[in-house]
């Protein structure tokens, strides 16, 4: 008979650096919202380094959905210091997404057979910190209640282009009561680094969305009669805009599986 | 043939104890919206000292209608040291209103003869202050530009009562794009001590105002369809709780005719 497998389970309380070693060997590549409660999740953009400085200026000029918590400090290098203690962006992220001219090929656990040495690696702010904040404020967030990936939009908000990276924004929804939303602005303004403040609240075709209950990414969640839809800046942004550009080779993380990093939330606060 | 008298001028630039001095002599008389920038205006309310400890609590109960900048080191002193200097409450405020039971008796330029050595004097904060901090981060205030009063509404929301002083509060309201107004939730949220951030947005009815186009007190102003109407705690707030009260005098500035103080809206802000 064979000895039992030991499955360890990860939770809220579990450090960052315990779930990273279990996804570097692939024991964990799920979704890692709600592990690590307190810890910064980050969006991960990989690409060659003849557009590593576009893209940088187009984060620049668009940092409400391009928030950057930290980057290669030379291209090549995979380890990414500045967000964490041994952090190996080749094998520290439980599923990748592998575009070709900007496409999605396959999804992987590690990408260190298609690592290059001019790869520069970006990590990018996630809503998953100022959820957490607001959570913590005791305001209902519905994708979560619900269960469900939060809502979001293309918008007809036109970033700021740079080289060739452009497109329009890409929003996420989470409806609210006036009050809340009010709350949900305060507690956002003081996390830039993580999409900031929303961009709009409301009438949802003043900024080009015609069909609320269609979201064109994630599942739609229920709007009560005494509530607003309230829409932030989503780093789904930053992955049309390189699908614009079609890339030879790009890779980010599959949606929903972070890296997550040793930063805490609340050391992103400027106030 | 008479001499030609000297009227002397006030606006923007005058300081605002130029202005005092003048306002002390009832040279100026009128309304002080728009004179010396950068500097708080405050509402007044003088109450005999019986009621003083309630007011004091109803204050601190609803610091969003009834914020207070300063008020009076002891009962009978109408010199309040806090609010600049040499600042005569007896004469310092271009015009008063006088109430008895609760009710608007009279108006008058000063209040020597009226005072008493148990008058307990509150300056509470006005929306003057978050209105220039809005116009400077360019965003329109519409009964500025209508050059008319803010139009302000009776509500359903409930003040947290104290002794005698109990009553519904009263808002302002300025229409916006929700751009402008995520941003005037940023800014007012810094000015806690002048209303605060607003209370409500979106749907009048929401709070119990069921005709947007009628405001209990001031004028209407345009809303455009592309706003939504933004509602601050409001100054009448206290007025309407003392007239609930029926206090046998009471005293207030008149509408509009506020004390321009030494203290500087960026010294307000929290942040």
């Amino acid at each position: 008979m064979p000895e039992p497998q030991i499955t360890r389970t990860f939770d809220a309380s579990s450090s960052p650096e315990h779930i990273r070693q279990a996804i570097r060997t692939a024991e964990f590549t799920s979704h890692t919202s709600g592990l690590a409660k307190g810890f910064v999740q980050c969006n991960l953009v990989i690409l060659e380094q003849e557009l590593a400085a576009d893209f940088l200026l187009f984060c620049q000029r668009n940092p409400k959905p391009c928030p950057i918590i930290a980057m290669s400090d030379k291209p090549g290098n995979p380890i990414i210091s500045d967000a964490g203690k041994d952090i190996d962006i080749r094998t520290d992220i439980p599923q990748y997404n592998i575009f070709r001219q900007g496409e999605l090929r396959k999804q992987v656990t590690d990408i260190y057979d298609l690592w290059q040495d001019n790869f520069v690696s970006f990590l990018l702010g996630c809503s998953f910190s100022f959820e957490e904040a607001l959570l913590d404020d005791g305001i209902d967030i519905r994708n979560i209640s619900e269960g469900v990936n939060v809502p979001m939009y293309n918008t007809s908000i036109p970033c700021k282009s740079a080289g060739v990276f452009s497109g329009n924004m890409v929003v996420s929804m989470r409806p609210m009561k006036a009050r809340d939303a009010i709350r949900a602005i305060q507690i956002c303004s003081r996390f830039p680094n993580v999409h900031g403040a929303p961009v709009h609240f409301g009438d949802p075709a003043h900024i080009g969305i015609h069909a609320i209950s269609k979201p064109d990414y994630g599942d739609m969640v229920t709007i009560k009669p005494d509530e607003v839809p309230v829409f932030w800046a989503c780093g789904v942004t930053p992955q049309v805009a390189i699908s614009n550009a079609r890339p030879s080779i790009s890779i980010t993380h599959s949606p929903g599986s972070m890296l997550i990093t040793d930063i805490r939330n609340s050391q992103l606060s400027i106030l």
